[in-house]
């Protein structure tokens, strides 16, 4: 049973900066890209469900910069599941060119809220039962 | 009675690219805002009528490239503004450091539309009168 | 001979906005990605020619909203090229969900340019001829 | 002298997504821009300088959503500074509509380093003095 999804994409021109390297910023997106892509390889979805998973907490830290073009493998893990968050562990590595490399760990925690259309309000509650069976064989030990 | 509104801003580090410069999808970015900033200046704001806008043609031509920190201007004018839909063309000018220098020029053609929110569609309807007679002095002859 | 180059894509989240459809905006992004990979199916790429491409000249007609998670496909045709200028045409389609559906045609003019490194002044100079042979057959007639 | 260093922004609508509030890696554009504009009010700026600033750690805490067109303060204050680092701690209120709220706090590690520009390889350097003692006023006891 796996119990680690990998994301494969590459890096592209707008995800630079003047540094001549990848924005900060842009680490949170490959995040939430393999994140989307982890829940449809459960054959479901982020926007699918009867709840909203707002970010609580995040964090990226960086070793070494990625550049255009590089090949990049996104390694996600279940690293916590409570009643009613989510906490992700991502270990990003350049996987081309050159010797395979992790340039970047971090870690998302989402929480599972319903939303009132009417006031946009957010309450954090249980998440749904089908989804936590779901995660079960992706819950680290 | 002013026929074009101004909005000033600066650039920021996220919105160059390894190239150095300034990434030409950020000049969209720019002409938003200013679009956004001058409605407001009208007391009224993109969110707060009953129709959407969405965009159905842009375009921008670059003279020039733009840099970290810049101080720019964006001019804007309301190019066109027919039953259901309103041009805005837009002159953006660095204008520190060095003399002012338009750098680029561009419009966007948006549509007054009512959305079916539960099907997402969208069909073009005039827009609200009250809207209309505000942009008024702002129409060039 | 392909006179079409096609690069395939998901919507990911981080491009849509608040009207629940993706961001005009990103359709710059979409552009862009399959202009660097239709370089790459040449077996070059923007950052490894003699000269820079800056945009001078790009526009984007929308005619039916994206969404979260849609598959697109991204077509590019050379439409123009000459001596120190290319100009790329695309139409951007939803390919699932539901029929293929055009949803946006757009144009990108490119420039080539020899940078002055140490004032980062651009002047249009003829492309490489190794790049123009590479562009030979993919000229539309 | 002051300890704290308050930059004051507006909510943009591309900086939302379809979630109807901010995307979340916006936050770290709030937080960037702060920090290169509390480097203006010193006279400097991160690109003058002659090492250069990546990021190695940062992380962000969110307690309540943002949307489109509010306004924002983001306070800086210098958490650590260290003889190649510098840890920035931040921040993030909302300020209207509404009473002043903090909706996020976070934090941006960046480590001073020189560049080899044939290599691209950057190695951690003691950050220049007289920027060391610009900071000085602003490091918290």
């Amino acid at each position: 049973m796996p119990t680690r999804y990998v994301h494969r994409q590459r890096v592209e021109f707008s995800e630079t900066d003047m540094a001549g390297i990848v924005h900060y910023a842009s680490y949170f997106r490959y995040m939430e890209v393999a994140e989307h892509a982890f829940l449809r390889s459960l054959a479901t979805s982020v926007t699918g469900m009867e709840v909203a998973w707002p970010r609580v907490d995040v964090g990226c830290s960086y070793r070494a910069p990625l550049r255009f073009e590089d090949e990049i493998e996104v390694v996600l893990v279940v690293r916590e599941r409570k009643e009613k968050s989510i906490t992700y562990g991502f270990e990003i590595a350049r996987v081309a060119p050159g010797p395979t490399t992790i340039v970047a760990t971090g870690h998302t925690k989402v929480v599972s809220v319903a939303m009132d259309h009417a006031t946009g309000a957010m309450r954090a509650v249980p998440m749904p039962e089908a989804f936590a069976a779901l995660l079960e064989p992706m819950t680290a030990e």
